[in-house]
């Protein structure tokens, strides 16, 4: 009961192998890759598995489909400060899949790779009568001991949001009703930012650096912004307050929520953000900045730890907003 | 379109923390796990993917399923050399699977995390309307420069095998047709020899060691002995000889191959067999056969390596034997 075919091995074999070009991957003609971790570093790990009709849709552009696999779990490796050392690849391939949805798939792994340097190391292709799945492992380094983690963050301290929230929620919302009032009037460079933020994640690795330097715990917006903060600050014995209006939005986002108020929710609750989270000292702010402003990234400071716990959402009057959605998580 | 449903993410929790006892884990509560690679040593890396309905059947025990999904990986440490860190698991629920069965399949990951020190560091797990789905990394160190590769066999050297062969394709082809003539004489022992070997594959992880001190070459044999072995002496780049009547057997596959002739090509191409396959110097085997045999685990030399390409199967007559099946790839 092997998966098998040695025609499509060797379509694999055709279009993975001149991806995998690190050395460790031993042309993904052995059992196992090899890979050196840097000496003095630790070793970080993230594991992401993506499912057609849950975490992407199956008419996805199979390039999209790659880069948000690559992309979701590089987000995680951002978040904690890591850098890169490769990722280890299995998908199942359902039975309609095409060799040229295949071939394009395949891109979308090794532009990615070389865009955030992170090799194709190995993996697994299986064929599976179901929806096509994907699982990546990310592996990362750190200097050992400062791999950035969600529990430590601290009272009194900034809570910071890299980019914009909501695109990716929004254009999750515009896929499935376009014509719902929010994105009715929407011109098209809007929708268009919408779609593009929804299918590609952008990993803030240029942060990974800085934010080993400056926060005090760190995550990636993967499952919404309210309740991802909610995680960290639980997970930290902290409480926080942050402010809808500061929650930094896309143009895009703005005119959709100014047309349909109800879609704030969706942006700040909604999930597939992919930008970080952190909670930093106020006298570091300026030094995290600075990093972020060179690399071309936004950064907001929405709101504040203090002592306690609990999460609360302040609307521009003050006013204590109720989010009637909770928020994903993962394990 | 995340995952999600904050109910079943409490089982998960529920099940799957307690397991995940390794400080590195953080209790599973982090966007990623944190482990140290010892000094001096490379990280060895495998990923194998497992669908129901295509790698194991979708009502075989949750646990037995579990055990598979680990000790195809760890099978794959074994053979090259390496010593578990520990597995990252994702796992992609269908709509139909029981409580019960997610508990007796995180059962399985925590008893074999614990027989085989190989700690459950991270994953993630999503729904999926398709079939139950398994994708583990596991994660292995070497002393640097000492993983044993496949494309190092030389020629004038031993081949050897571990354990038995064919027992699990064996183990699958009763499953399949109980009542065919190999299987429907063989007593309830054979039987139950068959299907555990079917379902449960045992990594030779303590043959690690003498593997990196006396093999030129291994790998696992997941895909059928002659297939596999044929890979290997390919990537070598040297022939190999090999004579059935010295592929150990074990009583159950010998007495159905007795009953049905034609199952020992099964036997010696089918596959699932997760034993070693190494290619070791004559003067190394009495080295080799010693650990091997304090370990509790048979070694038999079936065949040698020779200057040249392609490998002869030889039958009891010292004829070569034509075996119709191929074998399977993965990359």
């Amino acid at each position: 009961m092997s998966a098998g075919g040695s025609g499509e091995d060797r379509l694999i074999a055709r279009l993975f192998r001149p991806i995998a070009r690190h050395p460790g991957a031993l042309g993904l003609q052995d059992d196992a890759a090899l890979i050196a971790v840097p000496n003095g570093h630790e070793l970080v790990l993230t594991k992401d598995a993506l499912v057609a009709g849950v975490h992407f849709f199956a008419d996805d552009p199979p390039i999209s489909i790659a880069r948000k696999a690559m992309r979701v779990n590089l987000s995680d490796l951002a978040a904690k400060g890591a850098a890169p050392l490769g990722v280890m690849l299995a998908f199942a391939i359902p039975p309609d899949m095409s060799e040229t949805a295949l071939a394009e798939f395949a891109r979308g792994i090794g532009e990615d790779a070389n865009l955030y340097n992170a090799p194709l190391l190995g993996g697994d292709t299986v064929r599976t009568p179901g929806p096509f799945t994907i699982s990546i492992t990310a592996l990362g380094s750190v200097p050992a001991g400062t791999m950035v983690k969600r529990m430590t963050a601290r009272a009194g301290q900034a809570i910071v949001v890299t980019g914009t929230i909501g695109d990716g929620a929004l254009g999750l919302a515009m896929r499935l009703d376009p014509m719902r009032p929010g994105f009715a009037g929407l011109d098209s460079k809007a929708r268009a930012t919408l779609n593009d933020r929804y299918l590609h994640p952008r990993p803030r690795l240029s942060l990974a650096a800085a934010l080993r330097a400056h926060a005090s715990a760190a995550m990636d917006v993967s499952d919404g912004l309210v309740g991802d903060l909610a995680k960290m600050l639980a997970a930290s014995n902290v409480a926080g307050e942050i402010e809808a209006a500061r929650v930094p939005l896309s143009a895009a986002a703005r005119a959709a929520i100014e047309a349909e108020p109800a879609l704030l929710e969706t942006a700040i609750t909604g999930g597939d953000d992919y930008e970080i989270l952190a909670v930093i000292p106020n006298e570091r702010l300026d030094a995290f900045g600075t990093v972020a402003t060179a690399a071309g990234i936004g950064v907001s400071v929405i709101g504040h730890t203090k002592p306690g716990e609990g999460l609360i959402v302040r609307d521009v009057h003050g006013a204590v907003l109720e989010l009637a959605r909770g928020s994903f998580s993962h394990f």
